[in-house]
């Protein structure tokens, strides 16, 4: 009955299904699909999720159920195997499936070469579009997502594109060449990063693309369907990234999988925090000779720690989608100091009222404004030059930036409150 | 010079050069383009951003600039003016426009209503192929992002599709009806939210989707360059919401327009802040007694933190691809809870060692690693209860989880560490 109700379920949605599954009844539901369907339902599945079913498969079933998968979604899939797994299937593939699946590998993984389908339909500039028609009427079907054919010459250099909706709507005795559209800004070479390809789908509001070589050959055509994977991937990757998991994390991941997954990341906290603690172990004698100063200290550091990530976000949102470039770095990192410096003030003076109202301290009022405003400053300052230097040192600020800047603002929260305390005491201020 | 240049790039491109440039220039820049292209270019931006230009247009420049947009652009830029500038805008339009402006406005932001565009074609069942292919002709030209035209009755009612790719390859002899694909999950009700239609597209690839109201009439047209948009604008609204900014925020506006848009943020957490001081208060005698307490209360809670985070980093994803639902919802708590636990024995014992070491201290060492206990098994309890329990209250975990998460793992973490180390010293047991 489930697998009757599975069968009838277009792929996509069999997929939805599985990641939204825990990890066991996912496993059963797996064995009740389509094996027909399976090629289909995996490419659908994020990489986690993904990898909790290819590890319950044998090379024979995979090799069966990656069959007349579309070349882009079958390398998605053999990226994720061990690689004696992946050797097994290819062997159990025919000569001809194999060549195919071993060019689309050599592409490097995030570049326009390995997000492309070969599904191209290119036709001759000198054709007349009456033999067009009539080829595709013949051929019968279009590949998924044509919103163009590409144009050729005998080389298979790129000339152009005519768009179906051009086809449909021309006199059939024009040719080919006279209707095509250039717009060499459209042509994507197979080297481009994957986020670049994703920019240009994104802004010019494109359906499909054709990619050429280094020679300007037609190579293979990238569809908006994968682009927009793509754009999801990215933007959970900063989420994902800054809030410390992984991006790829199934949902409904083994519960030891996930807490292996995140320990890394708590680990590297636990260093950070063990840091800040030494610093205020610095000052263990002040904080011995005064314990309110033990109460105040937490709030300098989150006040900093929240304004730096504040700046963080904005500038590695910035990077993804192309904003921040040589010509305006600078004044980006002039405008978040200068909003560093004025929630400096505003917080400093805020804190010295709610501290002098609190503990009827003049001094531990002044204390405190003098730390905010100097962690508030350096927040700013920090927030948006880490991701610029870790995007210059080609280093992933989504990834890294978050746990440098709270150590940065933490360090600098507590030095500054406890050692301003410190100089007064010792130079026996009342506080 | 500047101006032949800006002339000439599209619109898009355009955008995004405004988007990248300070305020100050952006506004000398904006003077330099086509006013033909505004309309446009206004749509391309982001809110905050096309507010900035907004500003500086007076009603009769925005009614020209907007003359013939697509109405789903249109209503984007009215639906961020003034009410006063919106009804001078209105007055400038003819009488058609105005109408046609009015009934889309009519439809809730955020549904399907208001990300439609009225550009559809639709054909009569009854109408055979030739017909259809001799009629576009006639009309030359295609809406952007048509891969379908769509059937309606004599009451508008919609019947099905016909994708473009069909048109091309069947024998012109055939009818509409015969060839059209029924495809009812197609069907987009007027009401859908944008996240629904977002998600269904994601899935299942489409390019463009029919709009119908509740009496099943065709009312317009949604399609993917929009869709993308809306993607992008959720996923950045999670990560931009968790690290306390407005994702409308534009990278580049001025200075005090950016700190006033953060300080709600920073006022709020300010006073969690406080309020986890004022927990560290309740125990001042204890932390007076020994200031080696003061040096180690920070470590537990920023440990807490970062555990709670990814917890609830995972819960708000999962809930914005809707993997999340009642079926599922009880195992995941239990998973996020048995990770808190998990992780909690890890860095229980790893911090004992640590402190141990550092401070030479069984006692403090213990206390430390019960209190990491608790903390981090309230991290994974809080972190998926707090997101699904938002989510139930119709309140936007992205936005005020965090904080709340925050507070929660703050104030047990130092809760548990110096209520244990006070009842040790209460019962005056060497620590
Ligand atoms: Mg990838
Ligand atoms: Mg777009
Ligand atoms: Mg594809
Ligand atoms: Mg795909
Ligand atoms: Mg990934
Ligand atoms: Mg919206
Ligand atoms: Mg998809
Ligand atoms: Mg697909
Ligand atoms: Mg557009
Ligand atoms: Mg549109
Ligand atoms: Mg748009
Ligand atoms: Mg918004
Ligand atoms: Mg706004």
């Amino acid at each position: 009955h489930v697998r009757r109700m599975l069968q009838q379920m277009p792929a996509c949605d069999v997929a939805l299904l599985l990641q939204s599954t825990p990890i066991t009844e996912r496993k059963i539901l797996w064995q009740l699909t389509d094996p027909e369907q399976q090629g289909e339902i995996l490419e659908e599945l994020n990489e986690d999720a993904m990898e909790s079913i290819l590890k319950m498969m044998d090379p024979e079933n995979l090799a069966a159920a990656t069959e007349g998968m579309d070349i882009d979604d079958l390398t998605y899939v053999l990226r994720s195997l061990p690689d004696d797994v992946y050797q097994q299937v290819l062997e159990q593939m025919d000569s001809d499936e194999r060549h195919r699946v071993e060019i689309a590998l050599a592409y490097p993984e995030d570049t326009a070469g390995s997000l492309m389908n070969n599904d191209t339909i290119a036709l001759r500039p000198d054709v007349s579009i009456d033999v067009v028609l009539r080829y595709l009427r013949l051929r019968g079907e279009l590949p998924e997502a044509t919103d163009a054919l590409f144009v050729v010459d005998k080389e298979n250099k790129y000339l152009g594109d005519v768009p179906l909706a051009r086809l449909l709507t021309v006199d059939p005795s024009e040719n080919v060449e006279s209707i095509m559209g250039k717009r060499p800004e459209r042509i994507i070479p197979v080297s481009m990063s994957e986020n670049s390809v994703a920019q240009l789908f994104e802004r010019h509001d494109w359906i499909s693309a054709p990619v050429v070589d280094l020679q300007g050959e037609l190579v293979g055509r990238i569809t908006i369907d994968d682009v927009v994977d793509i754009i999801r991937e990215n933007t959970e990757h900063s989420m994902m990234g800054m809030a410390g998991v992984d991006d790829d994390e199934d949902t409904f991941a083994p519960i030891w999988q996930s807490t292996k997954g995140r320990t890394l990341w708590l680990g590297i906290n636990l260093l950070t925090a063990l840091f800040a603690a030494s610093i205020s172990n610095l000052f263990e004698n002040t904080l011995a000779q005064m314990a309110t100063l033990a109460v105040l200290m937490t709030i300098v550091p989150s006040q900093g720690g929240i304004a730096g990530t504040q700046t963080l976000a904005v500038v590695i949102r910035g990077l993804a989608v192309g904003h921040i470039g040589a010509s305006n770095m600078r004044w980006l990192i002039f405008k978040e100091v200068a909003i560093g410096g004025l929630n400096g003030l505003i917080w400093a003076v805020t804190i010295a009222g709610v501290v002098y109202i609190w503990k009827d301290s003049i001094q531990l009022g002044l204390i405190s404004a003098a730390a905010m405003f100097a962690d508030m400053f350096m927040a700013g300052l920090a927030g948006v030059s880490i991701p610029l230097f870790m995007q210059k040192m080609k280093i992933d600020p989504a990834l890294a930036g978050g746990m440098v800047l709270t150590t940065v603002t933490d360090s600098v929260g507590i030095f500054s409150f406890l050692g301003i305390a410190t100089l007064l005491l010792n130079h026996h201020i009342a506080i």
